[in-house]
């Protein structure tokens, strides 16, 4: 998957592309027929192996037009499925989707790609976590002038500038780590009533109801829950903690941007783009790339936002329609984001030297404060006034290792091949 | 072009597709090569004529894969068309987008694409003031109990509430028929240096490189214009009409969902969707799927503003580029939900009768007004309360008139296949 | 009216405080009675020539109290006006208000508080339209290195530069000056049901009750409208025409930050701000809140879109609710950040000294494409490459001239006072 | 504290107010003298116990206007110290605020007004839990008819509702219950450097400056922690657990309007508003009001993460400045918008009867699955087909117990009647 409007998008693959988003609901369609029938719910006559195979790549571009009548890609998908179990397996076709809604359906398979996005997101966090605590070490003792409102300040440096980077990638690793992605089972109207019917020969309809979301669950690698049709805090934290990424890269990105202007060359990318027309230029187009993705994050963040407060009924009629694709561009945009930043961290040139010597020229007016104090205290005054700079290093370097001892996160993959 | 995220996405056609935005890019170096030549810039033997063939449906994702390392389409196009050219048109390869930057292609091609959906936009609000015309018309005595803050008020006519929508798209249509897509030639930094230093050996440099402008302007159908690299005024407007428009329609949504809910019944959607486990169910989809742009429309207007406010500055680093896939979006979603407005408005089901009988048991409190009014004034008050609501249409029924008076606009396609 | 959460709120006076806005619902009523009874529609009895002493300061915060049960301002300001009366002129007291909504009031008074913090935004874009085509003039020849993705591109003049800034600015002029600001009086539904009915005595009721409409339009300078209760384009249109001059202010207040970094040096703010503990620091204040505003300022008008999106019914239940004060924010931010940039503008200093050294500086670089094109043209190329810098302000000089040969617009304050 | 354009807002007392920020600003500074004095870094001579006797109410209209010369309120408010001071306590006007910055005394100070809010907003929730849980245990049988896509679909329980409204807002618990507060103190530029310089004579002076700051924090109430000048994580963590309380309460007020239109009738509000003109209306007038402030406050949180992410350098110039109303806004919003909800939920009315009636008069539709799914079964399917309506409530009902049974938070009031 490419984006001509947006250069870097290949770097999120097939995530939450049509295809991915397909392979999903049929996995959800086949786990769940697969569990009518394993609990006893559904006769051994209404099972089929292999929904997979009633799709092909091409469906997606019919389905994609199918699904406008519906509202929801997922009813389309139901027919098609059906029509082509009707001949060899219609005992099969009458059991498909049968306790689910449409609903259940898209939900669970967004969660589905939101899981292998999120295991990206952590992955790239991780790795930034990494680069910027070694950056930091290396730079803890690399003086040069801080700036504030734009104008020069007192004395810092590198490593506490890199120290505030941290943090925010911490934080935002924190967040990503704390997701939870639940499935979505509830039938028609979020009360399981059609699977609890269908159960209704068997020992504990509603228990063996619950237990059918659960099974979902545990072959997709969710979280079990109760339904959440128009209780959207899951959707909503997933933008939230997308949008607390592109904000820790954004200051990132917005530093280098600063630092590598010529006048100033403290700081260049790796390797910048060209021009097309100046042969000399040397761009610095991943911070500008990370930069863009910031800028445009928030508000896809306050659209889940707005769809979750303008929920209705028990199940509403466009703002749930609305999150679809807002999620996809959100989450898309921000693991391009976090392997843009990962890249623009990892090949960072820091010019020391441009540093001291900008530190140098400031002086007068860095030292400024240090005169007042010194006069205050009576003391000489005579350092190098770089004040607790080493010492604020700690907290941070403490909670990266603590990151770093985190296991690698599975990066999950229940696409549509893992369905047994 | 179809997105399973955004069910009805396949009515936009290949409105700024991948391939629209390559063709018009390439037809910028096309007319801008033959403008070159034309005027004696270039020698006669830089001509090319076909750089259309130089470029296949293939080469989309590779560019889109380039397109990363420069920050922007444009530069690996130049590349490509200039690798092709090299071999039978050396001429035409040393020759191609000199006098132009990148921003010049990207800008001008997305005026390109955006003429197109704009046209498309204006159709549909044009079909709209028609069929809402005539819906007053017919309406302007059916009376109903009107509802302010949820509860019934007083008496209306259902004319009258379609004067109301008909009025937010007339408001939208003017916005949409004033629109201004301007060409962008500025070369590196929007001083036109390079193509004066071309022409340095014609008469007047500076008149040749403008009239330059003027001919790639005509050329693709947009207005000419000064450079405007960093005044994003024009893709701020092609946002807040687009906004106006999803007001509009969604506002006529919210309307439909509520009047067709059950208990009330007093409007239908032409066909409703189905539902995937329920038979007898018919859902306002269109409405929904109209409801569900105008949540996400405003804050993809946002997001122009903020790439505007945050220029800086000659060509900016990150604002720029999250204009493209915002403005992509946002034209595409406008486009669909206008023909989704269109389907539903023209499809509406209108129960007078259901109308008559909410009236006539809302009686009592829906003329309590009129009684309180007739006391005051000493009068009798037995008439149907309908005050002005015949009068009131004429305002926007004369409005309509004046817009269907307007020549349809043409549908520019400035696309590859135009160019000679 | 001043906020400590807002630095320089104060230059927004007292437009759209509470105050200001209970003077406007006053003169509202007022005018309404002496319409209803200059028509003959009241009596001459209920003829009451003082509301405006019936209201003190000390209302606004009981007002405001009370607003909260009724869910809007103007249901408390009645029950306030009537009972001032009842005592003295009880058929005034009773014949307050008729005809009207609650909405009607409040909608009104809105547009009569946006008027003047229009007018103020208008004569502050004239007045910078002035500046900076005065700037540009006097620096049409000024040269200075242009910058591109942060890099140093080709040269150019600091007065195109400005150009750029006045052309951003002249669009919202335009903007602004297009801006219509209409009466609402539609009655509880929008029917002017309750004035027919009160007219029924007189020859033509509803042209009556229309002709009401327009008088109190014309008393308050406001445009004649049919009902707009849930036709909100005039509130996205005031919003979207501040949101454009933040826009414009914005990116002239991050070029300011920018050029004026102590590494570059090339503009400073006339008198920067101090710092707390730094006693050398003279911080660009103005472009950082300038810049401050219009960070926010794209989300208050996605709100007020919102609000029209969601409208719904004949009086809408929360939408309508949100706009008051989004809108009060919205513009009392642009009159301050439009002041504020009229002084930015108005006393920047232009170091053309340091332009040409950091132009010289990187003249290597600067110059690479001009011999890259002399090269391919088979010219010396050896001048200044300002390329068509001069004649690229013509345009923007010549809307400039256009707009300051507008008359200055009045100022208007129909507020209490004038409310004979 | 009170706005007539945000009915309601009285709620909020004076939470954010310019005077309970001049407490908390005065608050600072008095405890950072004190600790510098404790701590033999400042002379015993430059003790002064009564900065809060130096400030006046009047003194707060003084400060807005002079911070805008400064850009914050903080430099204005030393000078107005250090001239009190002067005269009988010339020591500790010279040593006041020394080692702090601007933006140390602001965030700190905009966090003391957070945990005042954050309290009140988790005692709203906390309350609503109780009042939510109580709902749905009286309801858990209440049959009543789920709406899909705004059309009747299958039965489910008034009960079940309830615990979706439950489980929004324990979501929203959740994340306010894990909010933390940070003091800031990183002096002009992060480093500590001026406390450190003037600790030069104590034994350990990183040790002392950074032990000053963990002071600063005990006296507050606040949490410990390194400087977050540009790493604003908690700003956003703010923000974000603010719009998903919103969110929840939105949701809540979108289904009260629904279901309280006259043709459904199933639940009303407690007391509605009344009309300024319609003696008979009774206007769901709290949901209007909480849904008002969830249309505006997703667009609030975005603006508090574009400052986030555009944050550049050691200070920001423009994205700090921006936080600070928007903040006050949307903190205030969720405190009036949490009491609002409480009330509404509190004093629900539920109309069991009419619940009965719509299912009924729905039957033939609603039992439409049930058939299918009894056909498919091969069972009788005659039961009331309310599925696990019941069990699924235990979730949400013993989370909400998890939260009763939390300690209700006390309610911080660290303002300058608190300072000894």
């Amino acid at each position: 998957m490419t984006d001509l409007f947006w250069p870097g998008d290949q770097r999120a693959g097939d995530l939450f592309s049509d295809e991915a988003l397909l392979a999903a609901m049929v996995a959800v369609e086949q786990l769940w027929l697969d569990a009518l029938v394993g609990t006893g719910i559904a006769p051994a006559s209404a099972a089929a192996s292999d929904l997979r195979g009633l799709v092909s790549p091409g469906h997606t571009e019919w389905l994609a037009n199918e699904s406008e009548s519906g509202g929801n890609p997922a009813m389309a998908l139901v027919s098609l499925l059906r029509d082509g179990l009707r001949e060899g397996h219609p005992e099969a076709a009458r059991w498909l989707h049968r306790g689910l809604t449409s609903q259940d359906v898209v939900d669970t398979a967004l969660m589905v790609c939101a899981g292998e996005a999120v295991a990206r997101i952590r992955l790239a966090l991780r790795e930034q976590v990494r680069l910027l605590a070694g950056l930091a070490e290396t730079h803890r003792a690399t003086p040069m002038v801080a700036r504030t409102l734009t104008q020069h300040a007192v004395p810092t440096t590198f490593g506490l500038k890199v120290a505030g980077w941290l943090t925010g990638v911490l934080d935002a690793y924190d967040e990503v780590a704390a997701l939870v992605l639940p499935v979505q089972v509830g039938g028609a109207a979020g009360t399981l009533a059609a699977t609890v019917e269908l159960a209704a020969h068997l020992p504990d309809p509603v228990r063996t109801a619950t237990g059918l979301a659960l099974e979902l669950a545990t072959g997709l690698g969710l979280t079990p829950s109760t339904p959440w049709h128009t209780s959207r805090s899951t959707i909503t934290r997933l933008g939230d903690a997308s949008v607390r990424c592109t904000d820790a890269w954004g200051r990132i990105a917005n530093d280098v941007l600063t630092l590598s202007r010529p006048e100033i060359g403290e700081l260049a990318e790796g390797t910048g783009g060209g021009s097309s027309t100046m042969p000399h230029k040397a761009n610095p187009v991943l911070s500008t790339l990370v930069r863009r993705a910031a800028l445009t994050t928030p508000q896809l963040g306050a659209t889940l936002h707005l769809a979750a407060a303008e929920s209705a009924d028990d199940r509403s009629a466009g703002p749930w329609h609305a999150e679809w694709a807002t999620l996809r561009t959100l989450l898309r945009r921000t693991v391009v984001a976090g392997e843009q930043t990962t890249e623009l961290v990892g090949a960072l040139r820091v010019h020391g030297d441009r540093m001291a010597e900008t530190l140098a020229a400031a002086a007068e007016d860095a030292r400024a404060e240090q005169r007042s104090m010194a006069d205050l205290a009576g003391t000489p005054g005579g350092g190098a006034y770089l004040g607790a700079t080493e010492a604020l290093l700690e907290a941070p370097l403490a909670r990266a290792e603590g990151v770093l001892a985190d296991g690698v996160p599975a990066l999950r993959r229940p696409h549509l091949e893992e369905t047994p």
